[in-house]
């Protein structure tokens, strides 16, 4: 398993493989896979391979792959067809946000009229 | 001006001031400030303070000032006190997630209960 994995994290299981996915990208840093709950037609999640928390518990040295994220997250969704369409790419933080799991993770959603962004 | 400004474009003349806006942070690359139709009770923009515009259309050297976009994002919403509360950081793009402006910028959102990202 790579550096800073933690044991518990759903999302390093899933990084090690040890639980599956439908994986749509994977590099030296990142990886992609479809959502399996998608709120949208398409519904993909891209996490860092490593075990990162919450954006203000990244430094300054993080901001190169988070941005990686951020194109991968462009990438993926339009490989999946809906880059003229449209999609959005979203983060969310805490409880007001609905955020799930603490492993760093954004969403790319699209494939039909999204609400507002809130 | 900064390099690469569009004439045309309201977040150019809000970086150079020509357009006045509630700023809330700025620094040698980005800036965010609140914005003017607000979705919810925290809402700020993140933007370059060049003219970049789709993610898809970013280079790889583009990685580190898009994640210190994002970390500006988590930064500003520590500031306004809904770091605790959570937040959602989004990038829209194109017409089915609502993107109004090319010049690439992310939402900060929070201050209440947040709908699903979709």
């Amino acid at each position: 398993m790579p550096l800073n994995s933690d044991p518990n994290c759903i999302f390093c299981k899933i990084v090690a493989g040890q639980i599956p996915s439908t994986q749509v990208h994977r590099d030296e840093s990142v990886m992609a896979f479809n959502d399996i709950r998608p709120l949208a037609p398409t519904h993909i999640l891209v996490i860092p391979l490593e075990h990162v928390t919450f954006v203000n518990q990244t430094r300054a040295e993080d901001e190169k792959l988070i941005g990686h994220m951020v194109r991968v997250g462009g990438s993926v969704a339009q490989k999946a067809g809906i880059e003229k369409s449209g999609y959005r790419i979203s983060i969310n933080q805490g409880r007001d946000a609905g955020q799930e799991l603490d492993h760093l993770h954004l969403h790319v959603l699209g494939g039909r009229p999204l609400g507002r962004s809130a």
